[in-house]
């Protein structure tokens, strides 16, 4: 369930299209001009406007007192497990959650927290599921403390928690005291596709982070949001980790001009998704997931090729895919056009009738 | 899961019959000579002779090179997994492993690794359960550092792994580079059981550990065998934890007496257990495991009564029985007599009859 | 400043005079005749009345709200770290104390704080030197959090704190919002000593621990007291860290023996360091420090012999002495007399004479 | 000895003249567009040539085999000690070194090391200290794993290391079979002020990073380079802290940059920082240490003014100086003019007549 690192095949062109991951898109010339023309300082003592009007701006997106400017997405997960917890606690979470098979064990590592893996169709778990993992107490178990969601569910499928679904698991925390954490990697995404404000899917979460290097276009950066009094104890991790930086204000001002023009046209990529999942549908034996928002994943078994030979094949023709766990996985993203898919969609069936 | 401590409802009688665990066995006025007449010195400094002996003992019978005596098994478990592993590593094992559900999240907390739960009936997993597990490699997933198998498995009904279903894992674990660790805490029981010497039986685990206070009626202890190499790194955490003691030989005597007196009796507890077994199943509605050991879970759904309806009824007339999960659990042990066992079963049948 | 571990000299001869160190004391009869009459149960279920006897008594010796028995003193420093402070804390405490030195680095490992050391004659400093230690706070500090004091100071020559320098620090921890912590491996000779109750000279500090394997006798165990959330608290670690034993009410029988039999008694010790100390200062040459309890350090370095040719010379002769940088150290205990003291100083006055 | 961020008073107009810090720079117009014409790609799968780009001269600038961009110098410190070390060992440094004061007691919490404080005039120690810190081995010490360097040392005035004196210190290591790492926030300071080409001064360091925050004028990001295997375990740390970040190229062109024009150039700021020290020791009472690079360290103590009285005083005339334990320091840097030199001067001199 690891994304691991593309090696293009020996002879491959550059990659013309990359649905490889929305983690690739570069930044825009508007974009970068942003970033030339903002107002810096040293973020790590506060005095980097930029950087603090984007925290102001996040805290208020997300319903929240306060937010921190990290370098990265996993930085946020580190800093958020650590505030909530403890070493020797346990944390919640979907046996296919990015914290649990993408970070390298770093919750363990630098926590000390164990993490029990909840099962449920596409990256999501129900209520009943969650109440069933609660530990009877005492000296033996470790102490349950967190309730964590990844919103979209990424190998589930880029799927959007329903919201009387996140409620209820979220429910279930409260009665038991525990805190609750949204990996919120593509959460816009969810909150474009679901047409509910960000504010209002997120209230029941005690932190929730949102990165800026995915279908939002930033070249670096993501915001972890909370109470006043979590945000002070998470700068202190991040000065401890390292994630305190300089004149942060130049990244910075690329994640406020992807809140100013890069969130409603992520309903572009979901529809090229559709798109794309339309057409493979129609390719006889191919085994297509519907996507809620713009990951799409499918499988040629059906087909007569392997993931692996057909990702192959289109990587010699420059357009590039991600494989997990034996599917393919083709994302949208600022930087694939709907001429695109129709041009990959002609790929693979050429792929497909050749056998 | 979670083995919680017992409170007796108000009114109990004093335990006469005590099925809760074999942790709970007294040890015997000849243990107890055998402890006041041990020659003892500084053990820390390895100036202790009885716990030397006791080491060499056990690392003959395991067929190790070294070994080293621990304040209890949990320690054995903690200082294995420290040595082998490092801060951000997986460890892999049964998802009912002691290791996960009751020494309190410590491994995440004192080591920092995380453990992957692996799926199987009565505690135990197969080679293609095992290689279904292995990560791919790169920078995102923690590195797999070590097999971790519990033998007998407790959680799993006190079940013995099959020897060639052990070998098979071991051999996924040697082809992977991994180390392999056995929780031995009811070893001996499943060297008797299955007539396998133990060093044969262990032979494919670079550490392995007995613990003392459970069958084999010492008051306290633990062994960690494994290579001089690794005893050597264990020492230093049995300092650093604590576990180093000072004139221990007095315990270590107990441990000596039990290798010399308390093995083969356990085949006594095995037929106990089997006794209890064949006479519950004659109880109609009765759900029951065939034991392999000294261990008896059952079910007395299906007769009308709850698993906690008929602990508490035995309880009331000094009849001692743990509930794990929904089940019952009966442990047969050095203070059980056959005799305890035909009024145990009386006890069942007459608080089923009067429903 | 670590105390190595004894390796004899090729040829000694058994030690007959064991002045190395009071935790290589043997029990009495009288002792394991206590351990063997006790009532034990299974003390991790809370079950063993002799251990709950000891904790009960040890809470009100010290006048504290609750006890936990643990299998050693180290376990003890390392249970009260991990439950007052977390991970990037800092702990002030003498730069000679055993937690620095001693512990194998213990507490950066199993709790992650930081050990700030502060300087003072005789394992001691006073509420100066903690004010100048005082940081001044912000991210880029460790949060300090603990006070540590050694009562009696150990590589401090056994010194006993002045009661009020004692208060003075706990005042200024008290001040900072700091808990406070002693390492009262051997406590009870500073009470004997000084002539206060312990209750009286440990009030300021949250939480105490006392060693029952130095000069009180016992074979393995201390006790740590607290508030009883605190205890609480330790009791998950006890667990996490595999401190929980089964009947360990025979060890802890040992351990009520020496609060009833081998308090008062210490006072014949710290006679016989008075005795030692008087006789080596009369020897040419032989740099004595005035011992407050049962240790005595001394240099022979103006005598014409060094540190290791006296130890050398003395262990020929079946007197077993200790080296700490470069000076000797002399433990009295219960089973070092009056007579074996003369027959010490005998040897070492033969031993400088010949030079 | 912590740097806090300052608060201006209030009424203080902007800061016109920063000599705070060199963290405070700005990146330069022609830096920006550097950044702006940076060929990126996604940086965690090695696919951003500027990021390489930058790698790779660095590795060769240090003379090592390989390096890796991080977001702060602090995380070079972290993921080098986490590396180099396993929990319980213990790194050798001077009692002022930023990784024992400045980074929120990182190392023990993220790595579980204790530091041993080092004393020596200058931020530095000799071999003949070094060695006097060796400890004896065995199980009761932690293993002394790391010797740790900061050239130049910042709290010890931004002095150079003599170099004998720096590879005595490292012969000390090597034999003792110590790992060497130097953190090299302002290394280039010490490169251009000793005239020794970098490859040569570090020569004697398994690993070493440079910080491009400060004299170079980067607005984030530093390198740490090492051998091919340091680098590549490195990597893992840097996914599990979140230090990979995406299109990272953007930054690591202002460190290109800063590489090509913002070396040579350093030594102008250690000619105004000596022009700034002779004209401070002009003013009767004024303690000046004389700098080796960059800061100029004074007390204005013997002029009857406060330090804090002085800091204040310019603060509302625009001119920004920091204070340590006591003591001013002023950082010269690349936004710092002769005339600015001569301006602070004039101020400092007014002030002090005033009194």
């Amino acid at each position: 369930m690891v994304h691991a690192p593309s090696r293009p095949p020996v002879g491959a062109p550059p990659v013309r299209i990359n649905l490889y991951s929305d983690t690739q898109t570069r930044p825009s010339l508007a974009m970068k001009e942003a970033m030339m023309a903002a107002e810096v300082g040293d973020e790590q003592f506060g005095d980097d406007p930029t950087v603090n009007a984007l925290c102001d701006r996040m805290a208020a997106l997300m319903g929240k007192e306060a937010a921190v400017f990290l370098p990265s997405g996993t930085m946020c997960n580190v800093i958020a497990i650590r505030t909530h917890c403890r070493a020797g606690d346990e944390v919640l979470a979907h046996e296919t959650a990015h914290i649990l098979s993408s970070e390298g064990g770093t919750h363990a590592a630098t926590t000390g927290v164990q993490i029990h893996p909840l099962k449920g169709a596409r990256g999501m778990f129900d209520a009943d599921t969650l109440r069933a993992a609660i530990r009877p107490g005492g000296r033996y178990s470790p102490p349950q403390r967190l309730l964590e969601v990844e919103q979209t569910a990424n190998i589930g499928g880029g799927g959007i928690w329903p919201q009387d679904q996140l409620d209820a698991v979220v429910a279930v925390a409260r009665e038991q005291g525990w805190a609750t954490h949204m990996d919120g990697a593509r959460l816009m995404n969810a909150v474009v596709g679901a047409g509910i404000p960000a504010a209002e899917m997120v209230a029941g979460f005690d932190s929730v982070w949102l990165d800026f290097t995915k279908g939002l276009g930033a070249p670096l950066g993501a915001v972890l949001c909370g109470s006043a009094e979590f945000i002070g104890h998470a700068w202190r991790w991040k000065q401890r980790l390292g994630g305190s930086m300089r004149q942060a204000g130049i990244c910075a001002a690329a994640c406020l001009y992807a809140l100013d023009h890069n969130i409603d046209r992520l309903a572009e990529d979901h529809a090229n998704a559709r798109t794309l999942a339309r057409g493979l549908r129609q390719i006889a034996g191919m085994d297509v997931e519907e996507p809620d928002t713009n990951l799409v994943f499918f499988n040629p078994a059906g087909t007569g090729l392997t993931a692996a030979d057909l990702v192959g094949a289109l990587r010699l023709q420059g357009i590039h895919l991600s494989m997990l766990g034996g599917r393919i996985r083709a994302c949208t993203h600022l930087d694939v056009t709907a001429g695109m898919i129709e041009e990959t969609l002609g790929a693979i069936r050429a792929a497909v009738a050749k056998g």
